[in-house]
């Protein structure tokens, strides 16, 4: 029998959890193996020479080999190559309307993280409304293209799949800046559809205990398992696991706490 | 009979080209209707409530008169929806490949329009080495996944159809800033590449005096039809036509010609 493909992945990485919704959605959680990579850690250097030196995830491995990158790309190719019904529409009108929400994740999600890694308190407000824009533009997008609710089409599809995982790391947003979408018509399509993607039991993945938890350092700043000055473990470390650790400090401009306050050191 | 969709576009833009160069492939240069827009004018408000207020161009309208954004959503819409066979690859591994090159196009245009947009003669260099560290990614991928040549696969496809436009764009380069790729193994195969895909019949909508002509107010650093200051008509007006002015002085660092002296004045 042929092996598995393989998915090199970080188990909260949002663009790798793209790939599990879809497994999930499709009922084929077991057609892909995934590998977990420890960023904290030094990359495996069979991997690196896959790769072609990339540090990038997620990676797609093929059963023969070949390498596939962009978690956009492995998406797709995974909603074609897996046998049964595809998550994209069928219908090439209906799809393109999802490749055009899809198209607004990635300054969405720039917007998300550069909010979190943000350490001017001054700059606050500016990265709020830039991210707040950015979901009156989808609630737009919605009232246009959408179904009456809560997903854009009649069920979770390919869109969802991309932008769920997003909403759920933005539970650091939510945690270190208080972030909340306002009472208002200009949100109230976005959050309807947001609230049913986060719902959606095929996006269990992770929990907000755990993105709270592992994204402290990117609330300190410091990005892809990169250690925090005056600190020795990163937040995304295995060991201790998130689990065992208190919640963190909620005010992320007050400096990092200790490494012990953090439950990183056993 | 239905009527066709219709293709909102401006006649040079690269990201319109690419409809255009998959028509003339797929032989169905007739199937879609191209509606031109000055842009050097206001905005048609007929069109601009259509697009919900976007003036960021193609737009695509269906025959039934629904709105479809996005140069490469539209390319992949008319690609799925037009009848025989579609450009882009069947198989679900090279449909990958080919969108892991199409995944490089936005920062490969965005180094291509700084470069020749920037006006402070010292920073030459740096857009320069930009744009040639993107070459030297695109001459790697081809390498590692590229048929021998000169295409990715064995024919001009969907890749080709979305960079052509931007290396007959990027003549603007060689004219206004001595742009060429070095002679050496880290370009060659970009090279080739580059050079078929420019010399493919599909892509003839446009040659290298248009362009030059066209984007001079680009070079000077106005886009989008905006009046360089001490002008008073843009280089992208439809009258006097191209075909009957000058070529612009290529020392863009030298400040603007007057509109007489480019022949833009009748």
């Amino acid at each position: 029998m042929k092996r598995k493909p393989i998915v090199h992945h970080i188990p909260v990485c949002p663009f790798c959890q793209r790939l599990e919704i879809l497994l999930s959605l499709r009922g084929m959680a077991d057609a892909v193996e995934f590998r977990v990579i420890d960023i904290t850690r030094p990359r495996d250097p069979g991997l690196l020479l896959k790769t072609r030196g990339t540090t990038a995830l997620p990676v797609l491995e093929t059963s023969d080999g070949r390498i596939i990158k962009e978690s956009l790309v492995i998406l797709r190719y995974l909603d074609e190559f897996l046998p049964g019904a595809t998550l994209r529409r069928d219908d090439p009108y209906e799809h393109a309307i999802e490749s055009m929400l899809i198209a607004r994740e990635g300054p969405f999600a720039e917007a998300g993280y550069l909010f979190v890694m943000n350490q001017d308190r001054d700059r606050r407000a500016e990265h709020q409304e830039k991210l707040l824009g950015l979901y009156r533009d989808i609630n737009d997008f919605l009232l246009e293209h959408g179904h009456q609710g809560p997903y854009l089409f009649e069920d979770f599809g390919l869109a969802e799949a991309v932008f769920t995982p997003l909403f759920k790391r933005f539970w650091f947003l939510d945690y270190y800046e208080g972030f909340r979408l306002p009472e208002s018509q200009d949100y109230a399509r976005a959050k309807t559809w947001k609230e049913a993607c986060m719902a959606h039991p095929a996006t269990a993945q992770v929990c907000r205990e755990e993105i709270v938890k592992l994204y402290y350092d990117y609330a300190l700043g410091a990005g892809n398992g990169a250690i925090v000055p005056g600190r020795q473990v990163s937040s995304f470390t295995f060991d201790p696991p998130w689990q065992t650790r208190p919640w963190p400090p909620k005010d992320k401009y007050a400096g990092t706490a200790t490494d012990r306050e953090l439950g990183l050191t056993s």
